[in-house]
């Protein structure tokens, strides 16, 4: 039947474009992301769910109202529901996102940034 | 507001216990659990859900029926909903789980090996 493990480093190896997360499995209604990040994204938020961050290289800023988190390899941080943030990354950062289908990056700002959503690798 | 990274690796410092998922982060209604395993599991199938796992340390075999795939670290798997499936390693392997909130460790088997549900770290 075909069942075979993904392997993150491998699906890295095929993306090249930085801040367009690529699908590499689907969990329920849930996907799982890869993403290269570097420099600074845009405020925005995801008013109908929380996001998942799974930095595995890299260094990870997430800027929210108020405070912010950083984060290294091997840390995970969840976005509540509707909290504006704004990720960054010094440095080139390969992020494991996992949220809902359909969640688009830019949320509900839109504008240039906003990547195609649903493409796998 | 006190947000947080969480680092994977000192959470799982914290757990010494065997084939007892704990949970370090909830997204909606899923939850990111840290489960260490060694030896083997017991057959079985979670009937409403497909369940990930993601190798962080470690290697791990999911034997399918009529097949096994083979998870080193950073490999991801998700077994599909209603898969029999038996997880075994030959050596430590520290492994996140990513399910809805509520699954159990053995699926609709119960028994002995049946962990305690919703146990954070």
């Amino acid at each position: 039947m075909g069942a075979q493990a993904i392997n993150l480093r491998s699906k890295f190896e095929q993306i090249t474009q930085l801040w367009s997360p690529r699908v590499v499995a689907q969990l329920n209604d849930y996907q799982f992301k890869l993403v290269r990040l570097q420099g600074e994204f845009i405020w925005h938020d995801h008013p109908d769910t929380d996001e998942a961050f799974l930095v595995l290289h890299g260094r990870l800023r997430i800027d929210l109202e108020g405070e912010s988190v950083e984060l290294g390899a091997g840390d995970l941080y969840v976005v509540p529901k509707g909290r504006r943030h704004k990720p960054s990354a010094l440095e080139e950062t390969q992020v494991l996102l996992i949220e809902p289908r359909g969640v688009l990056n830019t949320g509900c700002e839109g504008g240039p940034r906003t990547a195609q959503n649903d493409l796998w690798v």
